[in-house]
């Protein structure tokens, strides 16, 4: 314990990434990484904050959350930082009503929020909803618009199942960026202002804090 | 007649594009641009070579000629240069074995081309081809190549129709680009080679061609 407690004097709060870090996702519900229910529990029996800060953007939190209370975590959905809610934030904050290029797992994250008439598109891991025609629904919204406004809930390039790599958000967002000539606003790692969100809600400064991502 | 003829001193070429130029493309096999037939029939019957220059990846070029014969065009399929037949060139002479991301219209142009155990991926103006699944498909074989070749008929960002704007094969390049770390090579406009091959077809340098493309 001592050389631990050693190494983590000074610092107050952890981010914990969830995929890649606690668990593989795939068919079934996914698999925890061996030892890491138990890191958790430890962590948060510590005197340290935990957050959990994910760039998922196929579930919902709760849907998230009740895979891996299954597979045997102590993680509640008011722990989670992920790119649905921060964008809903930004939304409301900005008067925006996105037309959502989005996985219907996550749909129910954007239920306060206005989608008649958009003025901007929300884009995230859509899966196969990444159809043709979505993808030009999301292309002549924003070609309508004075100002397009695309925001992305994350950029990464791909992830692994256990069927093999699949496509991420960040191609699609890279074809919708190409073909308007704008450029996307990121939500979610490796944002700035998504760790600071993270941040905020234990309380802690970028200095205190350790984090483990994918 | 004089003052043309003398604008054209020193020219002994054209090169037509086809779409926005000859004709705007839509439902029922589209319309003819106003005093279009009788420019290229006039073109035909002066001293100059004419050349069909075109970056249409949906349609084979014998449903193209087809289409613009019925429109009152004097044309044939081998005075049309187009990506499909350029990249099949590509193909053969480096025995590269493609999966095809194309449009079904487009496909017998490849009818000569091994498909088998893709190498490569060619990518065209696929429209409703361009699922998750069929992009997922593509971005696998590229995955898995040592020194991944993505070949882009064209890199147009996107076209009008009569029911709107669309999403052309650009936006689909760069996501692939994106999504593996690569760089597509793109084969028709406005690639030089591409130019070159239509010049070399009518037996004119470049600096003795006009050219009117969209």
């Amino acid at each position: 314990m001592a050389p631990w407690g050693e190494r983590l004097a000074g610092v107050r709060g952890v981010l914990l990434d969830i995929s890649g870090v606690l668990y593989d996702s795939g068919a079934g519900g996914g698999t925890a990484i061996a030892g890491s229910v138990e890191a958790v529990a430890r962590l948060k029996g510590s005197r340290l904050k935990v957050r959990f800060c994910t760039n998922e953007s196929q579930k919902s939190r709760a849907e998230l959350v009740g895979q891996l209370r299954r597979l045997g975590f102590d993680i509640s959905e008011g722990e989670v930082t992920a790119p649905a809610p921060a964008a809903c934030q930004i939304l409301k904050e900005r008067g925006l009503r996105p037309y959502l290029l989005i996985h219907d797992g996550v749909r129910s994250e954007f239920d306060q929020i206005d989608t008649s008439n958009p003025n901007c598109v929300v884009i995230a891991d859509a899966g196969e909803s990444f159809s043709y025609q979505n993808m030009n629904n999301a292309f002549q919204v924003l070609m309508e618009l004075e100002n397009p406004v695309l925001i992305s809930l994350g950029k990464g390039r791909y992830y692994k199942e256990t069927s093999g790599l699949m496509l991420d958000v960040g191609p699609y967002m890279k074809a919708l960026e190409y073909a308007c000539g704008i450029k996307a606003e990121v939500v979610g790692k490796p944002s700035p202002e998504f760790f600071k969100s993270a941040l905020q809600a234990i309380g802690v400064e970028a200095h205190q804090v350790v984090l483990s991502v994918y």
